[in-house]
């Protein structure tokens, strides 16, 4: 098949999903909407769980490339706003919502493939880092990477919280700094004394802006 | 009503849930289950979301007592601890998956309020660390809860891998001392030089663990 073809049927499944959910998805819908004949999709796909799984993988629409600006902390800080465009604004933050939804109740749409796919190219950001030689480099990329992704996750869909300018830098700093680093960050001292040096920096901005944060949604 | 009758409502509601995802789960099947009538359910919760977002705030199934062990990186152990207790071990893990599931397709459920009623519990334990006067008590609450929280998520539930021993204690260690602070162990130099003190710990046991945990399961 060609492969814009390909990717128009993609595309029309993941907006099928993001417009009507998982349950109302279906391969006619899609044949519809892409304007490719349903026997065609069938070939090629057996079921609409081995549909949407390959579309989770390949749309354009999650398309994903490592960032490389040339540090560590810039990739992750460039990944992290990546997730952040990718969770918060339309159309890709239904389809991440109605697709994480479906996952959930669907085991066999392996939303675990989707993810170590994505892992298996964000450990270039990590073997780039290691070449130069930065120290931070030997962190674990596994974790760090579930930290990052996690919290953005969290933030942005589970508390539904705004997610303010400054987070990616931040949720970095901690991640490679430490918290304490955190309000080092901007004075010279600390960072080195205890993994928890002292200083003035960040930390109240970034204490204002989470309760501001909370204030203007969370309970609400 | 009577607190016991109460909870019994909201654990059949959650068992249900649980059971049959949210588009099964009825106001008669929770009376069935609870044994309580169906009209006296109606006079407390009026409609099916009612019900269930007060469930997922007081059902004894996902109650939560901050930890309260002596010190912040105490604390944030327990309390990561008991995320990956509660995604990884049936009924809660059922339920909280089933209930993230409902929650994306259903915003009435506002889990949003969930996760804050957490975070305003989860503060104390921040209280406490400036009690006590331990200087990573300044760090941006929400920024460590979502990060430590996500990561749980991100691995247990979205990448479908096992959640190893001394992930809790590694994952804190990250937010806490950042992972520079956790290479030091293997490499004499490089940490500190990046506003990263240095420190020997857990790094090399800690990659190995990740690695472990990717390859078992991982990319299957």
């Amino acid at each position: 098949m060609a492969p814009r073809k390909q990717q128009e049927i993609f595309d029309a499944t993941l907006a099928l999903l993001a417009r009507r959910g998982y349950e109302s998805l279906t391969i006619e819908g899609v044949a519809e909407l892409s304007g490719v004949n349903k026997t065609t999709i069938y070939r090629w796909w057996p079921s609409k769980p081995a549909l949407l799984a390959a579309a989770l993988m390949e749309a354009d629409a999650l398309a994903f490339d490592p960032p490389d600006t040339g540090t560590l902390r810039g990739d992750l800080e460039a990944l992290v706003e990546g997730v952040i465009a990718l969770l918060t604004s339309p159309p890709s933050s239904d389809i991440a919502v109605a697709a994480l939804g479906a996952a959930v109740h669907h085991p066999e749409l392996n939303i675990g493939a989707f993810f170590a796919d994505r892992f298996a190219r964000e450990q270039e950001i990590f073997e780039r880092a290691r070449s130069r030689g930065e120290p931070a480099a030997t962190a674990d990329p596994l974790m760090v990477l579930d930290l990052l992704a996690g919290a953005v996750w969290v933030r942005a869909i589970f508390r539904g919280l705004p997610v303010e300018a400054g987070f990616a830098r931040r949720a970095v700093s901690a991640v490679l700094d430490g918290v304490a680093g955190e309000e080092g960050a901007d004075s010279e001292e600390g960072a080195g004394e205890e993994g928890a040096g002292g200083g003035e920096g960040a930390g109240g901005e970034a204490r204002m802006g989470s309760e501001e944060g909370v204030g203007s949604g969370g309970e609400g």
